[in-house]
């Protein structure tokens, strides 16, 4: 089969932007099949990025290309990361976005991509990349040599200590286990770092003064009411039926959750 | 030539929700050409879907998998449904959004998706699927199975009698045809429940108070104004040059519309 | 290889509009690798399209063919474009959305669309097109010719005059080099019409009222700061780190730039 390679921006679908990459990577790697995994992640929210990339990246088949592109340190210091992880391939900023598959993976290594030896972009004015869009000029480009089958270590030296953005583990307390919410998603869902392992059944959750029941799904509540359920990466989330538990409650990330035993 | 699977998903495209989807479809299937139908449906609006889908479902070559995931009943008793018609699948909750195939199409026969024929996803939690994310663990491999040519009788036992949202027809009355707004896109027209053939050249349209003309296309009218026109899908709609009818006249689903012959 | 084949469109993606034209394509282009270049174009605005087209209508292969879809003028006299520019094709409205690519391209000739020689599309109403959805019923089917390698002749006669919106060059002032904001994108960013030529190092650049430093990237200036740069398609451009410009300074398109030598 011809490789996949997928792409998730803060680019947005209004400018050609995230297409001038589709174009390059079609100009080096003819053969790939181009996945949009989405272009409507939040400016520069690389955290919510980092979320979005965990829930697909070990989904598709191995010697996928992740291509992620959400990146306000273009054009300074900070490195361009290629990733091999459990068969799968990242290629992201050196921003943290890669944290959660690093973490996940069971084992993985990591180049910094060297741009002196990537394929040439035309127009790009002067030394084979601009400063302002490596989304095209440095990671559709070393996507495409990865796609055709070229391997990692030909785009640049180890790099042995990628940017992670860490993840606070949930503590125990004489009250009970205390988390937090690591990332909320469009339908106002807050995810927690609470894993199921450590909710037994029959568990209440207080989160903002609240005190919450556990249910299996969402249409499991009266519609508007507050939830606590087991999402589907096997996490704690607080949700609302039908709503935004994100503005039911007024909280967001960083936000105390408390899971109490048999209720 | 490879299957086609489409999707449409009100998941949006920031948190890789559609992704994972995408992920699990090209495991499963890897031949599968996967196409967006479109990740924008307003969070939960099945009736919104419904039309979204009627305008493109059968306009794709036959053997085509169309899933449609807007599915505010995830994990409760509502069914999957897998569904045959003219030649194209339909892969859906069963709670309505494939009401308006199952009334365009010359013929259809559909199943319940019965989850344990289903290929495995893993880490989903137990049973082969989670309570919460139908879309990547039921209907995504549901139709990796359609696309890889395994027929809809695999999927599980007949079902006869799948949701349908109304639409309820116009009527005749003294002063005219009586119709009805049936649903809105996302430029502001009013698409309505009269068919052209019951529109006669010259008629006149009441809405919301006002006596509007009809035109052949929009930009017949000046713009800003309300015209009404017989649209792409041969309905009666009601549209404002370069702009909403829905926010000019602010009315919505349901508003009454009147044809009169002749003006 | 399979043709590629782009879609640029302010349909939007809740209403199944540009999934009724990826499956016109793929009936009558079975072989057509299609590819989002974006459904996200404000509703109407031909001149943002025009400049997303110029950011990636040559960075693909040769032989793709990249169909524009905004088009507020559908119906009336305005004529369909089908234009071969550097190997490549557009097919869009002639409304000037290809403004950018006529002005860029090396080379380029154009036909004007001629509707009785397109494929059929089933359910349209009448003479082969509705009045108001020339996306599904004539670009499509005119892309899907292409794509299938019939070639630009067959489509209708020679077009030699295509609606052009014309870029105002910057000039020469005692001041400096006076010009303007030519688009904004997504990010706020405000693109002008001064090309890098102009524009000397140590230049500083006012706009608004203020006088902004010329830096390399974003990430040079300090959060929420106003800078200017060269941008990836070697223009001057003024943007705020990690914000919007058009927000921060409360400008938009047509507003003076003046670079001023040696600051």
């Amino acid at each position: 089969m011809s490789p996949v390679v997928t792409l998730l921006t803060d680019f947005g679908t209004a400018d050609g932007y995230v297409a001038a990459m589709k174009g390059v990577l079609l100009r080096h790697a003819p053969e790939a099949r181009l996945v949009d995994a989405g272009q409507g992640v939040p400016q520069g929210a690389v955290r919510r990025a980092a979320w979005a990339l965990s829930r697909y990246w070990d989904r598709f088949p191995g010697g996928t290309v992740h291509v992620v592109v959400v990146d306000p340190g273009v054009g300074t210091g900070r490195r361009a990361l290629a990733l091999e992880a459990d068969g799968r391939f990242v290629v992201a900023p050196d921003n943290g976005v890669s944290s959660r598959v690093l973490e996940a993976a069971d084992a993985w290594r990591a180049v910094s991509v060297d741009r002196d030896g990537l394929p040439a972009v035309p127009g790009t004015g002067g030394a084979g990349s601009s400063a302002t869009f490596h989304g095209r000029d440095v990671f559709a480009p070393a996507a495409a040599l990865l796609a055709r089958g070229e391997g990692l270590d030909g785009l640049g030296p180890p790099l042995d200590d990628p940017v992670r953005i860490p993840e606070p583990p949930p503590r125990s307390t004489p009250e009970g286990i205390l988390g937090q919410v690591v990332t909320v998603d469009g339908f106002g869902n807050l995810v927690t770092n609470v894993p199921a392992s450590r909710v037994t059944a029959g568990a209440a959750v207080r989160i903002a003064g609240r005190t919450v029941s556990l249910r299996r799904t969402y249409g499991d509540a009266e519609p508007g009411r507050v939830l606590a359920l087991i999402n589907s990466s096997q996490r704690l989330e607080v949700a609302v039926r039908d709503g935004s538990a994100a503005r039911v409650l007024d909280v967001g990330e960083g936000e105390g959750v408390l899971v109490v035993e048999g209720g």
